[in-house]
């Protein structure tokens, strides 16, 4: 469904977004920089609803201060342990339930395809903050984001992302978000961690310039932009090769070494130990801006959806 | 204690409501579908403590929303584990200390008694949310107000009131709110799980006219009202009984196809299979219009209670 | 780092307040009886962020609701499960994360030193709601406010505290706090859970005169203020002689006869079964107004840090 100043009543897949929205959402961004700082009443009266239905610190917290700084009232569960999920009930139900206590739903859910179900059902706008394996989009909105106030440009710049490529959500979502922009994508994973071929299709779609690497260091001197992600130990099936593939995905400042003096960091968090704590203290080290990017982003998106 | 415009200090039990009183919160609760779009300020700077021992999506939502609607703001734990009870307090203990921070508590817990154990020691207002196998009284109020506001009346109708009637707590408070009306109350279960004596006797003194049955396709030609609650699987001591008897105890389109053309169809959800989700399109079903109903007689409960 | 109107950037030890601090505390504590029963907006568009990464019930609620009637917002979680922590973030990256999204922090963290280590990295305050077995400040600044409010006086008080010391952070924080008032500290306890000798020595450097106790009969009748605190049977090496020393560390009414008629019982809370119920009713229980000048003393912090 398609509706308000957006041009969208959910925000479910960063694919259904064009270049224009992007940039029009960027703009508001900027706007709430202000009224981050100041508070308003835009949302007054209005309710959103947080479903996390798997854990969450950032996503969760984000959308709340987002909320707030609008002027408007959150309510939700943290986990599906103290809701009526633990008593069996399925997300239609949840759903329609919630929509009447509510003027929006972010859902989380450990299922592909369960924030597109959620908008097809509901009476109220759906924002997808984390389904399965598969998407992220808010979480790409605010890298991009990110890369546009810390660079100044996205356009032309080289992007590498690296790690879980084939089980992460936020490098599909970053990689479809990107495809609107004049960018090379460089992506760097282990060989049973590659990024899945239907992304790959949709890149190349898109007329993309990507290329697959197995280490970093092939590539290290020449990237604007390093996104990285966690490599899940349960996601090798054999434990020896993750110790022996970890190493090669680790970013220290020897790494960064090498790296052009004005390239960026960035990462989604949580972080384990992929990126050294040494790091944080360098310029290149991002990460830690990106979570107030991120409010500003969802603070844009909620008054597009909701005012 | 009895106080304030309802005339009621607490919500511990609906036998504690009359018509009158009934009416006249209903009446409240239609003034409050405009303050619910519009939001308002007539709780400003109260605070209500949703205390919840037992999980629950629906009550607790609910109940939030209702005081954020009114300007209200809300404190609270949604389960034991995170809480001092995880640490043995009582529930004296937490109710003498949680009344310091707030106008009114809402208060799920297991025990049968806790929530007017509660009243008797709180220097603020007790809203029951379910206690024990006992009674969910605001449960109450808003199926019969959906009944009200779906169908017209209540007067002059039969209702059958069908699953477990021996455990649950809201086929409870829903027939003692009933008896205040004149209405006929046809009581399906299996055997096993039979409305417990002390209820019927109340009814009957009440002079209500009540049947009881063992299967809902004696009575389905006839009634106005079916009211749907799950029949849980762990309250039979016998599994294989519990598998043969489910079937009779599940509504789906063949079922409604006996049913008066404007039968209105009602549960208190979650729901399990116990309605098929087939029959959500039909017009029968308004289980997914209560919890809008719910939060209408929520915000006439906290407003007589608060302000 | 040193700022504000308190003269504090951060509450992480009492041991940082002098006493001329603690009255000018105490004297907007006294202030914000009114703005607690009228509600204000003197932190509107203000968020706390409430990090709770060991169960509670009091401090968690008391800071919300000391928020709320500021009229700030309050984000956070109650559980390590439902957060980033159960994907093996650590505190650094949980604290600049959640930095971005509020304007203050309360920490409440299993870890000696976590509170100390957030308030050097955090650019918001930080308040330490209670770090492992160190320290509780914001406990002992309303205990002592109570002692303010209940006696009229400080100076002069016999004060007992009785039970773990050893592990109890509540009761190190108290002792500190007292240390600037001209008090004499009576510490009873178990020889296994005696108080740890630093603190003893920060408080004979104060120059206070502390006496310590194996039981309370031995200066039950000569004590202005007795505190007690849970006994725990996990630290006991032995079962047995937990069970020996509990009757020792019991107050029930018949303990408090041979009190002096206005002496005080204060108590943290929760508590188990150190206290005996009866002892609810007799004018020296004093510990469920322990959780209203709580608020109050928040409130003034709040105020003092954020405003």
């Amino acid at each position: 469904m398609t509706s308000g100043i957006l041009g969208l009543k959910d925000v479910v897949s960063i694919k259904d977004f064009s270049r224009r929205q992007i940039e029009w959402l960027y703009e508001e961004a900027e706007k709430m920089e202000n009224v981050f700082r100041r508070g308003s009443d835009v949302l007054r009266g209005k309710i959103l609803a947080t479903l996390f239905m798997e854990p969450s610190t950032r996503t969760r917290l984000s959308f709340t201060t987002a909320m707030y700084k609008l002027g408007g009232q959150v309510i939700g569960f943290e986990s599906v342990e103290a809701s009526s999920i633990a008593k069996g009930e399925n997300l239609n139900d949840t759903v329609k339930t919630v929509e009447n206590y509510c003027d929006a739903i972010v859902l989380r859910h450990w299922l592909e395809g369960a924030a597109r179900f959620a908008s097809e059902i509901a009476n109220v706008p759906v924002i997808n903050a984390g389904s399965g394996t598969e998407e992220h989009p808010t979480q790409a909105l605010l890298d991009i984001f990110t890369i546009k106030r810390e660079v100044g440009t996205v356009d032309g710049l080289k992007v590498a992302i690296m790690g879980d490529l084939k089980y992460g959500r936020t490098v599909k979502s970053l990689s479809y978000g990107l495809a609107n922009f004049d960018v090379e994508i460089y992506l760097v994973s282990p060989e049973s961690l590659r990024m899945p071929e239907d992304v790959i299709r949709y890149l190349e779609k898109k007329k993309m310039h990507v290329e697959e690497y197995n280490t970093l260091d092939e590539i290290i001197r020449k990237i604007d932009v390093l996104y990285v992600t966690r490599l899940q130990k349960e996601r090798f099936p054999d434990a020896a090769e993750y110790e022996k593939l970890r190493g090669s995905y680790k970013v220290d400042v020897k790494t960064l070494s090498e790296a052009k003096p004005n390239m960026i960091l960035l990462h989604p968090l949580p972080r384990l130990d992929e990126v050294d704590p040494e790091v944080d203290k360098t310029p290149h080290a991002k990460y830690f801006k990106q979570p107030f990017y991120g409010v500003l982003v969802r603070m844009a998106i909620l008054k597009a959806l909701l005012s």
